[in-house]
């Protein structure tokens, strides 16, 4: 008997990634490759569902269900359809749905990343047994999915843009102090840049070798940070002082019980952004005891959201099979 | 045969109403009392429970089914069990739904009162067609019911604590800055007395024909602002561009398609409240467009909690049916 099969796909700024799982979720085959912004959405697409079929081919099995997540925002309306801003141009409209049922005639269900990485981590990682968690994405930007009552707030996904300085910077999105603006990996860095360009002397500038603030990353930050350098020490204080404000908004709203953090930055940090980042919540959130509410890393790193997309695959073969 | 009648029961700060209602919702009869704060808990239950009885009665029917709203926050792990800041003292850690399960020997859902009004309306009010919405009562406090996918959101309830001003005024939770202690009808007044007494001339104090600044409620500014006086105008102006961070924050996350204001303060403001805060929402919030996102007022008025509290009912009954 030929072996019914799971796709899933993550659709990233950087790289595109696709997995094979059986329908319980045991992954059986992966692989991942560069986002190339040479190629067209096509050609890449076309090149992920034929990695797709080859590993389905080697397990001898049959895909049945397609779960992607893909960096958002999506149309909810009309598609999805995909405009995502941190990636290339090209894919800026891109109608992914139609094209990979098109091209499989199988079903086909899209989330964006943060609400993908929601799923994921709730069935696989650090939110296994929890009804509610809050997942955060610390990377280029910040994304933010939810799970309430054991199911995905489908329409969720832009916590990023959370105030948490009114009348503060400018966002790429328009408005002023948006969380993403301020702590993003992007963020921290242009933070710490606008200190350096004050004159300040400081350990970040040996870290990139040279005099040129623009090569300072959030990485060059947690560096200089953990060896005690007062410009990156407050830098980093004031992240998570005001990660605080919007995660303790949040809390605030949702009631989680967990809230996971995921993301390059997390990941490169680990607790040396986790605890004072819990320290600045227990000092803020009073509404709502944190004692109650476990701060803690993904469990599944970077995977978070190629696990989401086999979820969604997964719940897609349930509907298919309930429904037609 | 004897109708299958829904009991619904409405616990708030100031009056406690119920009503009993078909299993399709029909409201059949409904009474309401002042909440005494010279009563017990168990003698204002009593007496709640007693009237629901003789409303039964006199349609010849059997109560099925008790849904109940109440001020929150309650115990989601052990309970409920109440402690509602906005009620007599004698009600906290009143065990509200083993005292009504014991007396009535039916099934019984609570919610907190925002919650139980996001279904209220959900259902029968503004919200009727939308599967998304955020419900916001500006009363005494501030409080936030979600609905997402259809579903309540049962864990959330404490949105009034979004933060809207960081290191602002100490909000009776314990925090900062909380769109609560800014914007709820105490805040407003609050922020209104405090302008009077850096002694600045105002028509508010005209209006509460005295000295008296702590006279001034919610209602004398807008009264004033609505006369053109210049400070109340100014705490008016703050009260939406402050509501408009909290609930651009909210919108931002949650990316609801309608926002449905209740409570007294919006009640006797109308369109002088929402007008000025669509325009702030407008000119905060850029991620989404909030040219898609209605700002209504509450469609049911006072009667959004009760209609919720059948709501609860109803599902508990639908509940009871499949489960037992």
């Amino acid at each position: 008997m030929v072996q019914d099969l799971l796709a899933g796909i993550d659709i990233g700024g950087t790289k595109l990634a696709v997995a094979i799982a059986s329908t319980d979720g045991k992954v059986l085959g992966r692989t991942s490759f560069p986002t190339d912004p040479d190629r067209s959405p096509h050609e890449s697409m076309n090149h992920a569902l034929e990695t797709l079929s080859g590993l389905a081919e080697k397990q001898q099995g049959k895909l049945r269900s397609v779960g992607i997540g893909c960096a958002g925002p999506l149309d909810f309306e009309r598609g999805p359809v995909l405009s995502p801003p941190n990636m290339p141009l090209s894919w800026r409209q891109f109608p992914l749905r139609p094209f990979v049922e098109n091209a499989l005639d199988l079903p086909v269900a899209i989330e964006n990343d943060a609400n993908a990485a929601a799923l994921g981590e709730h069935l696989y990682g650090a939110g296994r047994g929890y009804s509610d968690l809050v997942y955060l994405t610390i990377s280029t930007g910040i994304g933010v999915g939810i799970i309430a009552g054991d199911r995905l707030v489908h329409r969720a996904g832009e916590g990023g843009h959370v105030t948490v300085q009114p009348g503060g910077a400018l966002c790429g999105c328009g408005a002023r102090g948006c969380m993403e603006t301020l702590c993003s990996g992007t963020g921290i860095a242009r933070r710490a840049q606008d200190e350096l360009r004050r004159g300040r002397n400081s350990k970040m500038l040996e870290i990139v070798s040279g005099s040129d603030v623009k090569q300072v990353t959030a990485k060059t930050v947690e560096e200089a940070a953990r060896a005690g350098d007062e410009v990156a020490m407050k830098v980093w204080r004031e992240t998570t002082d005001l990660l605080a404000i919007g995660i303790g908004s949040i809390v605030a709203l949702l009631s989680p019980q967990v809230v996971i953090l995921g993301g390059g930055v997390t990941a490169g940090a680990g607790e040396f952004l986790l605890q004072p980042l819990r320290d600045a919540l227990q000092e803020r959130v009073h509404i709502i005891s944190m004692q109650e509410v476990s701060v803690v890393q993904a469990g599944l790193g970077s995977d978070s959201v190629i696990h989401g997309a086999l979820v969604l695959a997964a719940r897609e073969l349930q509907l298919d099979r309930t429904s037609r």
